[in-house]
C-alpha cells in the first residue's frame, strides 16, 4: 500500500506538474504571460498540499485529485496579485510583481481572468461533490476579499482592537487554509461533521501561523527568514505585537512608543531596538506566543473527534507541525 | 395562458425585484455598499430580459427563473466597476464612477468580490443544468476579459484592422448577450443544438448593436442620444467607422484626416463636422450600416433552424427589433 500511504513529495511533484500543464489562452498575451509568470514565481504550494493531505485522510486515492487541488493555488495566486496593486508593493518572491512588469491595468484584468480561471479548474471535481464545493468556494473566496478590506481599512486607523485583529487574519489568510482542507476531506468522502472540523482546524492552525509571522518578523534570524528584520515595526504595521503594545503601554513608554510611531524620520536599526525594547518591557513576545499557542491548541484539540485510522492522524499532525516549524 | 406569455414588464420587474433583494454581506461597508450603489444606478438589463427570453422560448415556468438571471446583471456590472477603473473613467450612468465616489482599491476589491457574487447567483440554477451553465459561464466570463484587454491594447496602436475590431467587439460585448439567451435556453430545457443557435443569435445581434453604438456616437440625434455627439471622434475613439476611415482614405482625405487626429488642441465642434465630411467622402456611414445589417441578417436567418413554436419565434423577434430601434 506505500502509493496510498501520503508522500510529500510526491504530492508536491504532482501539485507543480498540474501548474505546469494548467491549460491558459494565448490571446491576448498581456493577459495570460502574467498569469503564468507569478504561478512560476514558486511558492510552497502548502493549499493544494492541504487539498491532498486532507482528501488522503479520507480516501485511498489522493494522487488522482492533483487537478482540482490547484484552484486553490490559483485563486491564492489571484490575491497576490491584486493585493499587490493595492499595497503598490514592488518585489513578489524577489521578482518584479505583475503591476510593475506590465501595468496595473493589465494586473487587474489578468487577476480577473484568475479568479474566473480557479473556479474553472473546480470542474475537474467529480459530479457528486461539485455544487457543495463550490458552495463553500465562493464563501471562503468573499471572506478572503473581506479580509483584505478590513486589513486596508486598519492600516487607516489609529486603534485596532486584539479581536478585530484576529477576526481580519482569520478572513484574510486562515479560512483558504481551513478551506483547503475541507475541500480535500469532501472530495475523499468525508462527512459533513468531519469535514468542518477539518476546516476548523485548519482555520485555528492559520490564525495561529500568522501570530507566527508577526513574531518572526521581530524575532527571528535574519538569515533563515529572508527579509529584514523588524520590517513591520519600520513600517508601523499594525501586528499582533504592535496592537496589544498600543494597548497595554502607560505614561512614559507610551509616550515613547507614539513618538517612535510619529517620527517620519529616523534611523531604521535604533527604532527597531527602541520598539523591541519596549516589546520587551510589556511582555509583548510572551503575549504573542500565549495567544499563538491558544490557537494551536484549540487546533489540536479538535483532532480528537476526527474520525480517522490513527496513523493518518499522525500523518495530518506531522505535516502541521513541519509547517508551523518552519522559519518562512 | 396569459401568465404563460412571455409580458416585458413583468420580466423587468421581477429582474429588479431580484437586483433589490439580492443579498450582500454588511461588513465591511467598503465592500459592499458600492455593489448596491452599482447595481442601484440602474440600466436597461438587457441581459437578465434575454435570459428569461431564452428560458420562454423553451419553457413554460419562465417566471421561476428570475433569481438565476440577474447573475449575468451582476456580472456585467463587475465589468463595469473594473472596466471604469482601467479607463479611468469619472462618471457612470450619470453618477460619480465606483473609484471616483470611494477609491481605486476599493472598486478593485469590491469588483473581485462581485464576481464571486455573480458565481453565487447561479447557485440557483437547477441542479440538472447547473454545471453546463457554470462551464459555459467560464468561457463567457474569460471572453469578456480578453475582450476588454483587446480594447485597451488597440487603444495605443495606430492601425487597428477591421477584422481584429469585429473580434474585439464579440469578445468584450457580444458574447455576453449570446451566452444571456443561451442560459436562458439551457435552463428552459433547449437541446444543446438549440441553444447554440440561440448564441449565435445573440452573439450576431450584439456585434449588430455594436456597431449600431458606433454609428450613433456620430449619426444621432444628440437628445435622444443623451450624450455628446461625436463624443468618439472627438477622442480618436477606434471604432468601425474610424478604423474604415483610415483604411480607405487616401492622398488629401488622408492627409486631412491624420491631421485631425494628431492636433492635440483643437475646437470639439470643428473636428467633429471635420471628421464627419471625411467620413461622407468615404461613405463611412453607409459601410458601417452594410456590416450592421449583414450581422443582423445572419442573426435572423439562424432563426429558421430553431425548433421553437412560430408565437414565441414572433415574440423573439419582436423584442430583438425593439432593442434594435432603441436610440440608447
Amino acid at each position: 500500500m506505500k502509493n496510498k500511504d501520503f508522500d510529500f513529495q510526491q504530492a508536491l511533484q504532482s501539485i507543480e506538474n498540474e501548474i505546469q500543464s494548467m491549460s491558459l489562452g494565448a490571446q491576448p498575451p498581456e493577459l495570460y504571460a502574467p498569469i503564468r509568470y507569478l504561478m512560476d514565481l514558486g511558492g510552497k504550494r502548502i493549499r493544494p498540499l492541504l487539498v491532498l493531505l486532507g482528501n488522503y485522510l479520507f480516501s485511498e486515492d489522493w494522487q488522482k485529485n492533483a487537478k482540482p487541488s490547484i484552484a486553490v493555488e490559483i485563486f491564492h495566486n489571484f490575491t497576490l496579485m491584486h493585493d499587490d496593486i493595492m499595497d503598490n508593493a514592488p518585489i513578489r518572491r524577489g521578482k518584479p510583481t505583475v503591476h510593475e512588469k506590465w501595468d496595473r491595468n493589465i494586473a487587474l484584468l489578468s487577476g480577473d481572468v484568475m479568479l474566473v480561471r480557479a473556479y474553472q479548474q473546480l470542474d475537474f471535481v467529480e459530479e457528486t461533490y461539485f455544487h457543495l464545493v463550490l458552495r463553500k468556494f465562493h464563501q471562503c473566496a468573499t471572506e478572503v476579499c473581506e479580509g483584505q478590506q478590513f486589513d486596508m481599512n486598519f492600516e487607516k486607523r489609529n486603534l485596532v482592537s486584539e479581536g478585530e485583529y484576529l477576526n481580519m487574519i482569520r478572513l484574510k489568510t486562515a479560512v483558504l487554509l481551513g478551506f483547503s482542507l475541507e475541500f480535500g476531506a469532501i472530495i475523499g468522502g468525508a462527512s459533513a461533521e468531519n469535514a468542518k472540523m477539518l476546516y476548523d482546524f485548519g482555520v485555528n492552525i492559520g490564525i495561529g501561523f500568522q501570530l507566527k509571522d508577526d513574531l518572526l518578523d521581530v524575532y527571528s534570524d535574519q538569515a533563515k527568514f529572508g527579509k529584514q528584520v523588524g520590517g513591520d515595526i519600520i513600517a508601523n504595521k499594525k501586528t499582533f505585537l504592535l496592537i496589544n503594545a498600543l494597548a497595554r503601554a502607560q505614561g512614559e513608554t507610551q509616550k515613547e512608543l507614539l513618538n517612535w510611531l510619529g517620527k517620519e524620520t529616523f534611523d531604521a536599526t535604533q527604532k527597531v531596538e527602541a520598539v523591541m525594547k519596549i516589546y520587551d518591557v510589556l511582555d509583548i513576545q510572551q503575549v504573542t506566543k500565549k495567544k499563538m499557542n491558544e490557537y494551536f491548541e484549540k487546533a489540536f484539540g479538535l483532532l480528537g473527534g476526527l474520525e480517522i485510522d490513527k496513523d493518518k492522524k499522525k500523518t495530518l499532525i506531522a505535516f502541521t507541525n513541519d509547517l508551523m516549524n518552519r522559519e518562512k
